[in-house]
C-alpha cells in the first residue's frame, strides 16, 4: 500500500495518508478546518485549496473559474491524494496561527481487537462441541447380529473409547440405509457434551467419508442488525459473514415497541417468524458464499440480548417491560433448530445464550465470552452503547453489570436530522473558529441530509470546546454569524444550507438534540459511576475500556471524552471489540470450554438495577452537563479550557 | 356366588360349577362326553341328557318331542344350571363304564398371576418418574428481581432438595403467565432421571393445585391386539383397560407381511399413521371411561415386538427379514408423544421398552419385567406363544432367550377352519371313544365354523389320546365311522357337517391341518429343548413355567402336555400371567426403577438364533411327532397310552 505526504500551510500540519485517499478527509484527520458544507460532493465551492507542491488527481469543478485552476485552486472535497503534495489552505492573514490549530486533537478511534483463534489453542481452549469421525465398521453376518445402532455404539467405545453416547430416533431412522448405502464406512457427527461425564450425542450419520467438512454457524440477533458468520469446524477459520437488518424493525424500532407489538395478537408469532426469515436468509448467503452445503452445518450459535432472545425463541417477553422487569428465564436448554424454523439439516442444535436479567442480555454474557473479559486479571469496563448501553466491570474474579436506558440518540433517534449511519449522514465535523463555517464530511462523500451518532458527538465536542454552546449545551447568542438563530423559540446550528443538502430544509442541529444527547450520554457515564461505586471503584482504577458494537468502532475518543459520555483516560486504553456478541457466539461454536465457562460467568456477573440504587439519580444530575458538573474528573479537558479562556476565548 | 352340584350317570362323576353354567359345558369340565355336533345351538338335538333328581333351567326344543320331555328328557346344551341336578347320559349299556372315563383329566388351565403393588411398594420399588410438586412461591418485586423460571427452580433447590433441574422450551414459553394466572402458586410435574445424579425435568406448570391428579397411559402394540391401561400415579390403581384390533392388520396379518408393506412407497408412514390412531382412540376411551382429561396426563410407556415397535416409532423394519436379520436399534431414548402423533399434551414422553433382537422384542423384555422373572430366584421358562413364539429361560442371576419360528397354527392360521378365537370357535371338543361322534363346544355357544388354537390342541390331542390318529398325526384308517374319510387325497375328520354348522361345508381337521400343528409345537418345544441345552440345562430342572400372552389363558395344559406343546410337568408350577407386555409397561410407567434395571436386564439376556444353533434341527426333527420322537419325556402320558394299550386300546 502507498503512502504519502500531504502538508498543510499555513498550519505546517503533515499527515500520512494512503493513495487515493481523498483530500477533505485527509485535512481532517490532520485537524485542519477548510469550510466545506456539502459533505463533498464539491456542489458548494467553499473547500477551495491551492496546491503549493506536487499535484492531486481531479479536484477540478466548474466552481473554480480557469484562472483559479492556473493558479493552483481545486476544491479539496474532489481531490485525491496520489503523490506527496504540499497544501496551503487559504485564510484570512489576521488568524493567529494558534487559531488554526484550535480543533481538538487529530481523530483518534479506538484500535481493534481481534479475536484470535490460534491463542485459544495454544491455551487449550479448543475443544469443538462437534466432531465427525470417519469409521469403517465390520459388517452383520450369521455370527454377527449385532443392531446396527449397537454396532455403530459398541464400535466408538471399542475403537475410540467413547462412552455414554446415545442416539436420538430421527438418527436411528436413518442409520440402517446410511450402513448399507457404503459397505458399512460411514461418518459420524458427535456433540460433546458441556459437562464431562455427561452423554454424547451422536446426531448424524452419512454415507462414506466426509469428516473434513464440518461446519457452523454464528449469529448475533441484534435489535438493529443481524450479523452471521459461517465457521469452519477444522480449521476455526470464519470462511464468510453476513449482516442485514432486522426485520422486526417494521414492527417498531426498539425493544419496547417490538414488545408491545408481539403482546398483541399474533405478534409473538409474527416477530419470530421475521427474525427467522432474516436468519434463513443470511445462513443462505453464508453457504453460498463459503461454497459450504447446508448440510454440511453440525452447530448454530446464537446472542441476542434478552429481549431478542424471547422473540426469536417464541417466548413472550410481556413481562420484560413491567414491573419489576423479570425476564421469563435466563438460560435455554439447546434447541432443535428445525423446531424453530431455522432451515438446517433436523440433526442441528441451536445454542442460544443465556441472559443475566431484563436488560442484560445474551448479547453482553456473549461479548464478556467472546472479548476474553472473563478471562482477563486486568480490571475492565465493557461498554456497549446503543439504545440501551449495557456495561460490565470487573476481571476473571468478579463481575457486576447494569443496563442504562440511554435513549436512542446515538442511533439517531430524538435528534432531528438523526439518521443511522448511512450514505448522506455528516460522520465527521468542524468548525472554522471566526467565521463559524462548519466543515462536513458525509458518509459516501454527498450532501448532507442528517447526523448520525458519531457525528453528533464530535459536532457537540466541537461547538462545546470552542464555546459555541455552554456546558448546559445552550449555543452563545452573542454570536455573530446567520448559521447560529433562533427558530419557533429553539436555538439551533446550521449544518448545511438547504442548497448545500440533499433535502427540502436547511440541516440543523438543535439546543433540544443536544440536551437529548447531553441526557444519553448522562445516562451512560452515570451508569459507569453508580457500578464502580457499588463494586467499592472509581473510574480512575479502570485499567481498560472495552467499547463493543457497531457505534464502538466509529468514535472519535477524544470527542466522547470532550461531552463526557467516556471518562477521560489513555485512548490506547480504550480498545474497540467490535461485534463482541457475534465474536461469543462464534467461539462458543469453536469451542465447548465456552459453554461450560458461560454457566459460571453468568452465575458470577452480579446485575445492578440501577433505577433502585439510591445513587444513581445523583449522579444522572451530576451528568448532565458538557463534560460533566465536576470537572476536575476531566482535567485533560479542563487545561484546554483554561488555556483557551486565558487567550480569551470564552 | 352360588354354586351348585352336578352329577352324571352312568359316569358317577360330580362337578360343581356357578349358578348359571351351561349344562354342556359343566359335562366337558367333568369330563363326560356327550355328543354335541352343533357347538351348543340347540340344532344338532344330540346333546339329549335325562334329568334323574332336581331340575334345570331351559333345555327344551322342538327337537325334543313332548313325550321325552316328560321322561325327564333335556337338551344339555340349552339347560342352565340353577341348583343341584343329577343327569343321566344315555349311552349304549355295552358300554364299559372305563370307556366313558377315558378321556383324559378334566381340563385345567394355567393359574393366574396377578401383577401385585402393593409387594412392590413394600419392596421399595415405588418410584414414580413423574412427579407433580405444588409450590407457593414468593412473587417478585422491586428488591426481588429472579426471571421466572430461575424463582422455580431455585424454590425447588431451596425447599425440596430438587438438584439438575432442566426446563425445556415449550415449559419455559408456559412460565410467566401460568405463574401469574394464579398469584404464583402452581403445580409443578418433575420427571424424574433413571440414573441417580442425572437431570431432573420439570415437563410441565399448571396454575393452582392440580398434584392430585397424575395419571399415565400404559400400552401393548401387539401384532394382532392393541391393549391400554390408564393408570393412576398416585394410587398405582389401574382406572381403565381397554383393547382393540391393530388396524395394520389391514395391511397384512403378520409381522413379515407388514414388514414387506412398510417397504413399499410410503408404507411405512401408513403404517405408523395406522398404529398411532389406534393408540389414540385406546386413550380416547381410557380417559373418557376414567373422567380424566387428557391434559392429566403425564407419562406414556409402550412395549411392543421389535417389528412393531420399530413401525410405531416410524423405523423401517426392513432388514429384520433380511438375513443376517439384525434391528436398527434395541435402546431407543424417550420421545415426545406428541412427535409420533400421539394426542396427548406436549410434555408427554413416551417411554419405550428396549429390545433384544430382531425377534425378541420389547414385549418379552415387558413381560420378563412385568412378571418379575428378573427378580426370582427359581429358573422359570417364560413363554408367549403366537405366530412367533418367544421363550425366556433364566432367573435373577443370568437369562436366555430365543424365538421360534412357530407359525399360525395357534392363531388359527395354516389350518384350513382355523380362526381367531372368537364367536363361533370350536374352543372345547370331546368323543365318543366308541360311536367316534364328537362333543363341540364353541365360543358363544352358536354353531361351528371353525377351530380357534386352544380348540386345535385339544382336539389333536384328544384324537391322539383315543388312538384315532397315530404319533406322526395320521388317522386309523380303519375306523368305522362316516366321519373320518379321505377327501381329494387327504385324510379329515368331520367335526361338524354342514347342517350342524353356520357354513355351507362340514367343518373338518385334515391330517395337513395336524401335520402344521405338530410343525408348530414342534418348533416351539425343540426351541426351549435348545434354549436350555445351550445353557447346560434340561426340562426336568425347570422350577416353573410364565405363559404369557392370550393364548396362554385359554390353553388346556393337559392336552398341551399330551401333544407335546408343553413339557410334561406339575400344571400347579405352569402360571399364566396374562398379557405381561402390559404388565411391563405398567410398571415402568409406576416406577423408574424398572427403567433403570431393564437396561441390566437386556445386557443380561443372551439371545440364540436357533438356525445357527447346530442342535436345533435334530431337537425339531424329533419333535415332529405326538407328543415326541421320545416317549420318555411324557412318563405320564405314556403310562395312559401303556394302560390303554393293554385295555385293547391301539
Amino acid at each position: 500500500m502507498t503512502i504519502h505526504k500531504v502538508s498543510f500551510l499555513p498550519h505546517n500540519k503533515t499527515i500520512e495518508v494512503k493513495d487515493g485517499e481523498n483530500l477533505i478527509r485527509a485535512a481532517m484527520e490532520a485537524g485542519v478546518h477548510i469550510n466545506a458544507s456539502c459533505g463533498g460532493e464539491g456542489v458548494c465551492g467553499k473547500c477551495r485549496v491551492i496546491i503549493e507542491k506536487g499535484d492531486v488527481k481531479d479536484g477540478i469543478s466548474e466552481r473554480l473559474k480557469p484562472e483559479d485552476l492556473k493558479k493552483g485552486y481545486r476544491l479539496a472535497c474532489k481531490s485525491i491524494v496520489n503523490q506527496d503534495v504540499v497544501i496551503r489552505v487559504p485564510v484570512e492573514s489576521s488568524i493567529d496561527i494558534s487559531v488554526l490549530n484550535m480543533q481538538s486533537t487529530p481523530r483518534r478511534t479506538a484500535k481493534i481487537q481481534e479475536f484470535n483463534f490460534n491463542d485459544l489453542k495454544e491455551q487449550g481452549l479448543f475443544a469443538p462441541p462437534i466432531e465427525k469421525k470417519y469409521l469403517e465398521l465390520p459388517e452383520p453376518d450369521s455370527q454377527d447380529h449385532l443392531p446396527d445402532v449397537t454396532r455403530l455404539v459398541s464400535f466408538l467405545k471399542l475403537n475410540y473409547n467413547e462412552h455414554r453416547l446415545v442416539v436420538e430416533l430421527p438418527v436411528i431412522r436413518k442409520i440402517p440405509d446410511i450402513l448399507r448405502q457404503n459397505n458399512f464406512k460411514i461418518t459420524a457427527t458427535l456433540a460433546r457434551p458441556v459437562q464431562e461425564g455427561r452423554k454424547t450425542h451422536i446426531i448424524n450419520v452419512e454415507p462414506g467419508d466426509t469428516s473434513s467438512r464440518n461446519y457452523a454457524v454464528a449469529i448475533d440477533i441484534g435489535t438493529t442488525t443481524v450479523y452471521g458468520q459461517l465457521i469452519d469446524l477444522i480449521s476455526g477459520e470464519v470462511l464468510a459473514q453476513f449482516g442485514e437488518f432486522n426485520d422486526q424493525i417494521s414492527y417498531g424500532e426498539d425493544v419496547i415497541s417490538r414488545i408491545m407489538f408481539a403482546e398483541k395478537g399474533n405478534g409473538l408469532e409474527k416477530l419470530q417468524e421475521v427474525i427467522i426469515g432474516n436468519i434463513n436468509s443470511i445462513v443462505k448467503k453464508l453457504v453460498k458464499r463459503a461454497s459450504v452445503s447446508l448440510d454440511e452445518i453440525s452447530g448454530i450459535t446464537l446472542a441476542g440480548n434478552t429481549t431478542m432472545t424471547q422473540l426469536f425463541l417464541k417466548v413472550n417477553p410481556k413481562y420484560i417491560r413491567r414491573s419489576p422487569y423479570v425476564p421469563a428465564s435466563t438460560i435455554y436448554p439447546p434447541i432443535k433448530a428445525v423446531d424453530l424454523g431455522i432451515k438446517v439439516g433436523e440433526h442441528v442444535t441451536a445454542l442460544v445464550y443465556p441472559q443475566i436479567s431484563s436488560y442484560v442480555g445474551g448479547d453482553i454474557v456473549a461479548g464478556v465470552m467472546g472479548s476474553g473479559l472473563y478471562r482477563t486479571e486486568e480490571l475492565t469496563l465493557f461498554m456497549d452503547i446503543g439504545t440501551n448501553a449495557e456495561i460490565v466491570v470487573g476481571n476473571k474474579d468478579w463481575m457486576a453489570c447494569a443496563a442504562c436506558s440511554a435513549g436512542p440518540a446515538f442511533e439517531g433517534g430524538g435528534i432531528e436530522f438523526g439518521m443511522r449511519a448511512a450514505k448522506g449522514a455528516i460522520e465527521d465535523f468542524s468548525i472554522d473558529p471566526v467565521s463559524l463555517e462548519p466543515m462536513n464530511i458525509t458518509i459516501g462523500n454527498v450532501r448532507p441530509k442528517g447526523i448520525c451518532g458519531s457525528g453528533l458527538i464530535i459536532i457537540a465536542a466541537t461547538l462545546f470546546e470552542l464555546g459555541i454552546i455552554d456546558n448546559g449545551g445552550k449555543f452563545n447568542r452573542d454570536l455573530n454569524t446567520n448559521r447560529i438563530r433562533e427558530r419557533d423559540g429553539v436555538w439551533e446550528y446550521v449544518l448545511a444550507w438547504e442548497k448545500d443538502s440533499q433535502i427540502d430544509r436547511d440541516v440543523v442541529l438543535t439546543e433540544i438534540d443536544i440536551e437529548n444527547l447531553i441526557r444519553a450520554k448522562g445516562a451512560i457515564y452515570s451508569g459507569c459511576q453508580t457500578l464502580l461505586e457499588e463494586v467499592g471503584l472509581t473510574i480512575n482504577e479502570l485499567d481498560r475500556i472495552f467499547l463493543a458494537g457497531g457505534f464502538g468502532s466509529y468514535v472519535d475518543l477524544e470527542k466522547a471524552m470532550v461531552i463526557g459520555l467516556l471518562p477521560e483516560m489513555d485512548a490506547e486504553k480504550i480498545i474497540f471489540i467490535g461485534n463482541a456478541s457475534l465474536m461469543g457466539a462464534k467461539m462458543s461454536a469453536l469451542t465447548n470450554r465456552i459453554r461450560k465457562d458461560v454457566v459460571e460467568v453468568t452465575k458470577m456477573m452480579t446485575n445492578f438495577e440501577l433505577s433502585e440504587t439510591s445513587s444513581y439519580m445523583d449522579h444522572y444530575v451530576a451528568s448532565l452537563f458538557l463534560p460533566h458538573t465536576d470537572l476536575q474528573m476531566f482535567p485533560k479537558l479542563k487545561a484546554r479550557l483554561d488555556a483557551r479562556r486565558k487567550q480569551g476565548w470564552k
